[in-house]
């Protein structure tokens, strides 16, 4: 599937943060077989939520996640922001709603908050786009939400890391799982041959593989070189055997260059 | 001055590798008051790289920063990627040329490589998108490039961090300076009252300083809360004292709401 993700916080724009969300998002949807396109990151202002979810929905990916900006505060908008973009009425969910309550109430007997019970911002927590199904976030207060528009799937999930991954385990991942195919990566570390030397051959076998593996090659420290054969395969065995025999064409050509290699992995 | 990054990396979809670049350049960015307003994270495919950069294009910013893709490799093609947004041709650069050739010539020299001189993909990145301006890359090979749309400067940085921190440095830097604003920023962590309950007293002091000020609010461990005052400020004293004051009634707010002031900063 073709998933993007859309990052939402003024804290990454500025630098204040460095988003570590998307890094490990990507690695899960990337091992179970499936491809991010596009990472778009923007600041907590309504019309450029808006503006930024539509331009993803006109490019029809199969998921979009966006993470931050659901939070109780004056600047946490991004359900406004959905509900303007796909043209929805922000309603009440009562579900989401009980959860919230359910929420402050635990800390507030846990003895973390001097104010009991629902306010107009907590309350805000609950109101979600019209057709939402809110995600339970049992590590903190504010619910994911799921939300379909055309074919597109969309689930919105909190910025707090440890909210977002425990809510991206419980409803996002099984989905991947159950259209998976798998992420096979080989490869090896060369020196004596620099990158340049080495891309005639790599694009030369690429061109004969017809685009169905991913070879890469990048510099290392000292001037080595690592390169790298990548599928995503829906039949595992044979995809194996395509990387494998990618591999060893490629090992052959370092040797007849004169070059090393250092490490297989 | 309003700016756009524009990240091109496989690696970084995959989520291989953090994407580092962009926090540090959106510290450099705010610190001297400039906006980054967005950050587009593909793939290196032409035609995403493309048409994201038209995508951006349209959005009128002073400066585009792509960071990634101007290597040897056939899959570096940040710069044919631009040549195709701006409907420029790709044309041999004598001092990018140059500059490539010096670099090869001084690590064959220095025993790093076996292969003497210019071959087709160390020439590929001499050739610019027509009216580039090349910008020197003495911690690698590939050039960086600057380049005019309309009232955007676009600049293509490598993706290596130490190459793309030496070009801003030399050719960005000097004049996000000459334009600057300063950023001013003062906050403090506070215990005892949650996120939500300071919510509507922060949004009617943002009201209050009628968009003027970044008031932000989010947690930190132990349900404590960290709030934060922030300007771009062209007049340095008035911004210092419009923030002094903003911050000065929160503190009595957290006060009153018998809350504690636990560090400020």
């Amino acid at each position: 599937m073709n998933i993007e993700l859309l990052i939402i916080g003024n804290e990454i724009l500025i630098g204040k943060i460095q988003d570590t969300n998307s890094t490990w998002m990507a690695k899960r949807i990337t091992k179970f077989g499936h491809k991010i396109k596009r990472i778009t990151t923007i600041g907590d202002e309504l019309e450029e939520i808006s503006s930024a979810l539509q331009n993803i929905l006109n490019r029809e990916p199969d998921i979009i996640i966006t993470s931050g900006g659901l939070g109780p505060t004056f600047d946490d908008m991004t359900l406004e922001g959905v509900a303007l973009a796909l043209n929805r009425e922000l309603e009440l969910n009562q579900h989401a709603y009980n959860s919230v309550e359910k929420a402050y109430d635990h800390a507030f007997k846990q003895g973390f908050l001097q104010l009991e019970g629902m306010t107009k911002e907590r309350e805000k927590m609950a109101y979600l786009p019209k057709g939402s199904i809110p995600l339970p976030n049992i590590r903190g207060t504010a619910p994911g939400v799921k939300i379909k528009e055309g074919k597109t799937e969309i689930y919105c999930l909190p910025g707090v890391p440890a909210e977002m991954k425990k809510i991206f385990g419980i409803a996002i991942l099984p989905f991947l799982k159950e259209k998976k195919g798998k992420f096979i990566e080989r490869g090896f570390i060369l020196s004596g041959i620099g990158e340049s030397q080495m891309a005639p051959y790599v694009s030369k076998l690429e061109e004969q593989y017809k685009q169905q593996l991913w070879i890469k090659s990048h510099p290392r420290i000292g001037l080595a070189v690592e390169v790298e054969i990548s599928i995503t395969a829906f039949n595992v065995e044979s995809g194996e055997e395509l990387v494998e025999s990618a591999l060893q064409e490629l090992k052959e050509i370092v040797l007849k260059l004169n070059g090393k290699i250092l490490e297989e992995r």
